[in-house]
């Protein structure tokens, strides 16, 4: 049985790139280490034809399909189970930019693409692609429409649901639709474009997208401010959007463990400001010069000196400045991880509710588990905030992990939900999240979400066992 | 039977409510007076919890319901057809503002509610709601959702799916769907509120949305400016898209013929330019001042006359000449209705393709209809053209309506497929364009959606024969 599914690949996509042996932990074992799978086989498509060759040779076979990108997602989705039965599809060798279209603001790429490579592109071109997070070096443009990637853009130009025209994708009968427009305005049925972002692999495989392009501003700047509580922050964020309106780009906080954090494992880390409850991280971008900017962000942040929202605040005067801050932002999570094994959450709420939930969140956590360190800090323009736990400097953090993560995860998610927000704001579902997904979610939407799965995908060919 | 299902949709809305004699036209007849239906009943909910009844009833019943908002609808989605078997559900009594969230910018309100009176409320809490469209002083925003519909400000702002957050949705099977979340990042399993959105009431009834709300720009001007052809207008999109960003909030196109209709049935409105070609109304706003947004209004206009871009401007000196400026062009469609019945087109292309479509499909229909007079004008920003026909003025319109749309339709169409483009931008597809979406649209995306709507809704309860 397996055999001819084999021998299906192998004509599908040449024998070379059909992977069965040797090692391979690049692909089966994912970024964070936390699954370990294993694949029938890895194969390596080369074009979307070849990847309706392997659908429809799997759907054929009964055997299911794995679409990976760039294997960096955090809750599991992009790597097989360990039944050794199901084929992981890697898009890696279709990274072709097939087109820049400069007068309608679009550029038109394969699935494959590394993020970075995009970005780039894009900028040859004179243009901007927004799109940014921490793993563009190796994500692919597709794994981020298939996860909905968010990102520190996001307040300005929306996740990448916003930024994608048009698809082509293969379905889980290994038909492949066109659906590559790069038109603004298309009402002509039903929206499977935006059916098919963030559903994780389990609807179609991407295999191409159209993107919208921007003019690159002509400034930007970046500066620090200090806040004593987060309610001071989301004041400063609504006098923001006030007064810099679309030119406001970036609206980072974080609290003040998580900058510990970094001068404790990145002491060479230039901090400008000496350390506070909250610190801000504001990007302004600007169509006019440097010097409008500047004066604009500089009126900002008087106002908000004025108003006591902030106590302090450095402007970057440098290119390399501004990189610095955005340095220390970015470090975080890798101070995390240099500290020690922790307990991640990628939650939003309404920016209206983040203060309260907060306070009370904190509060549990700490009365639950004396000690825990709470590293909290994100993109609170989107209002979605990375809300981890550190285990207490006293206890062994894979011991604590593993007898508190589900505890922790519940407080968490209980003061999520009870404040409509949501368990995942930009890292999707995948297997981590599946059981709270469908424990949390009402059960009218799952009805609906698991009838679409099986109207699209009756053989469950596509990424069985994720999300739903 | 018939009546049984009257019964229970007196039990579920009150008698008062359920509306089966006298002149019902003003739910019956389409906007464009094109469509002339029979409805079994016009059913007036006032809250979700009776819509869901209506729905559970006419399931039960075997007979299927046809949402309408303001019947502002131009593609015949919102009326029931003739048979007298069909319940109109209206939501014009669901008109409540749920709630303003401030701090979140986001405003919740019933999907009845009149599309200006939700810019009205978002007004009066500071805020700027920027969908707007000629229909909004009666469409609803239901309506503007379950068409995703656009308008005037979809540059900047995007199409009424990019302002809606969150949906609360009656589904086939009268279950209710709370969706209403105000959250800008949710990333938990597939994407059911853009499913929802544009799906013209066929996968569920939209009884509440939760939208997004903007600061009020503090500064708006507005121009015209005179091209000698399309291909300059592109090329002053795009230095303007340069030079102002996301303070483009409005490129509108209006060709010489559109204009000069306009002059000969409403003479009395001001005309700033001379006849040109072609005339550009563009929009800036701007979070500084009035002089910073003139300034660099002026400054761009400046640089289009050097370059030759335009070979005249006028730049409107208050607020009063700011709205005979859009007044003008959105006198457009009212003019061609005095010129007699014509032939509308509401399509889209990439802007690159625009100028070299309508040089092609002028020219095209010009030799196919001597004497025809083409009326184009549009969202050029957008690449969305309506691109409308005129009868030759020697020959009854209706007369030549009847006996030549659709070949006119299929002229405008094949032109409009070659280039990548859609038959619908904004308008929907309801019942006027089921048939073009059938033959045009591919046969993978048409199997997709069927799967969908046959999944969601089996019985086939909901707009029956419209989109698909």
């Amino acid at each position: 049985m397996s055999g001819a599914l084999l021998e299906a690949l192998r004509a599908a996509v040449g024998a070379a790139q059909v992977l069965t042996e040797g090692d391979l932990s690049a692909y089966e074992l994912d970024w964070r280490r936390r699954w370990r799978g294993r694949a029938l086989a890895v194969v390596r498509p080369a074009s979307t034809d070849e990847v309706a060759l392997v659908v429809r040779a799997c759907a054929a076979h009964g055997a299911s399909v794995v679409p990976q990108g760039g294997n960096t997602g955090l809750v599991g989705g992009g790597v097989t189970d360990a039944s050794g039965t199901q084929v992981l599809l890697s898009t890696a060798r279709m990274c072709r930019v097939r087109g820049i279209d400069a007068a309608n603001s679009t550029i038109t790429v394969d699935a494959g693409c590394v993020l970075q490579a995009v970005q780039r592109s894009a900028e040859a071109a004179g243009f901007l692609f927004p799109l940014s997070l921490a793993a563009e070096g190796s994500c692919t443009i597709g794994g981020n429409l298939a996860t909905n990637a968010g990102g520190t853009q996001v307040l300005r130009f929306g996740n990448a649901r916003e930024l994608c025209l048009g698809l082509e994708v293969v379905n889980a009968q290994g038909d492949v639709w066109d659906g590559l427009t790069g038109l603004r305005k298309d009402n002509t049925g039903y929206d499977l474009r935006d059916l098919m972002i963030g559903s994780e692999g389990t609807l179609g495989i991407i295999t191409a997208a159209t993107m919208k392009l921007f003019p690159q501003p002509a400034a930007r700047v970046t500066a620090l401010a200090a806040c004593h509580d987060l309610g001071a922050c989301v004041e400063l964020l609504k006098l923001a959007q006030q007064r810099l309106g679309p030119a406001l780009t970036g609206f980072e906080v974080m609290e003040a463990f998580s900058l510990a954090l970094v001068a404790r494992h990145f002491g060479q880390l230039p901090r400008p400001l000496p350390p506070a409850p909250w610190t801000v991280l504001l990007e302004a971008s600007d169509s006019d010069g440097e010097q409008a900017a500047r004066s604009r962000f500089q009126a900002l942040l008087e106002t908000a000196l004025e108003r006591g929202l902030v106590f302090d605040a450095a402007v970057a005067e440098s290119i390399a400045q501004s990189r610095a801050l955005w340095h220390l932002r970015e470090s975080i999570p890798l101070a995390q991880a240099e500290e020690g094994p922790n307990i991640k959450h990628d939650i939003a709420l309404p920016v209206s509710a983040i203060a309260d939930f907060v306070a009370h969140t904190d509060a549990a956590l700490i009365r639950a588990f004396p000690g825990a360190r709470l590293v909290n800090f994100g993109h609170l323009g989107d209002g979605n905030l990375h809300y981890n736990l550190q285990a207490p400097d006293t206890v062994p953090p894979q011991e604590f992990l593993a007898r508190h993560e589900h505890a922790v995860n519940t407080i968490v998610y209980d003061a999520v939900t009870a404040r409509g927000g949501s368990i995942s704001a930009e890292h999707g579902i995948g297997a981590l999240k599946r059981d709270e997904l469908a424990a949390r979610k009402s059960a009218v939407a799952l009805g609906m979400m698991r009838a679409i799965k099986l109207a699209l995908d009756p053989k469950g060919t596509l990424n069985p066992g994720r999300v739903l």
